[in-house]
């Protein structure tokens, strides 16, 4: 593993783990009023994504789309987000984020000031879907990196 | 093409265009404080990046990762941001945005509220480097797509 002192993505998990793949892994992220929101970071330490080999950026893509595509048959989102930013944590990852029309910046980024209060009755019956979506998840990324 | 009708970006370019392939278009979007955003625009009506098949989502990221590469060869950026959101606009679309320390949200995406004044002197000597990065991106994709 090439890691970086210093860097929170090289010496912690960044989240509560979903899978682990030799590349990268899917970590549900605690972010308040997204309760479908995962990260797909890279193991190793890159910046930017065109740091990455066309394999490894492929290897990585599928990852992302394999997560989005479990959160659409579950969660039913009104759309999903797709970001690598690292500006504060400049370590490839990917925010893969179930968005809903009543969730709090809805159409705005979920970085944009809130726009409404949270309803946190509907942000409890999405997280009683994640384990179908992560199950869901771990068979589709294990297929893919066995 | 599969085209939507009242889609903004089936029915118009959505910016400066910079190059156009078979499948996607690359333009360069006037965000006012950021002279280094680009728009990765898939042809063909798709909402979720994980609508397109393997192969349609390694061509459209191998064209980001180029667009990416050129902003970091000829603007030397912070960091370079990357998001599929299309919360407004569903038709895939992907921001690739040069970021800079001095820019009025950094390390903060774009989309949050700005924490200091614009920097038109430093967004000048970006926008001066735009024609050598675009001339670089045509390069790259022509490469590709030929």
């Amino acid at each position: 593993m090439t890691g970086l002192a210093g860097c929170v993505l090289c010496e912690s998990i960044g989240g509560r783990l979903v899978f682990e793949a030799p590349h990268f892994r899917v970590i549900h992220a605690d972010e308040a009023g997204f309760p479908g929101f995962y990260r797909v970071i890279w193991r190793d330490h890159a910046a930017e994504f065109s740091d990455l080999s066309a394999a490894e950026r492929s290897a990585c893509m599928d990852a992302v789309a394999a997560v989005e595509r479990c959160l659409r048959e579950h969660l039913a989102p009104t759309k999903t987000n797709l970001a690598a930013l690292g500006n504060m944590v400049p370590h490839l990852h990917w925010h893969v984020i179930a968005r809903f029309e009543w969730d709090t910046r809805f159409p705005a980024p979920v970085w944009a000031a809130a726009s409404r209060d949270r309803d946190v009755d509907r942000e409890a019956i999405v997280a009683a879907q994640l384990p179908a979506a992560e199950a869901a998840m771990i068979a589709a990324l294990s297929k893919r990196t066995s």
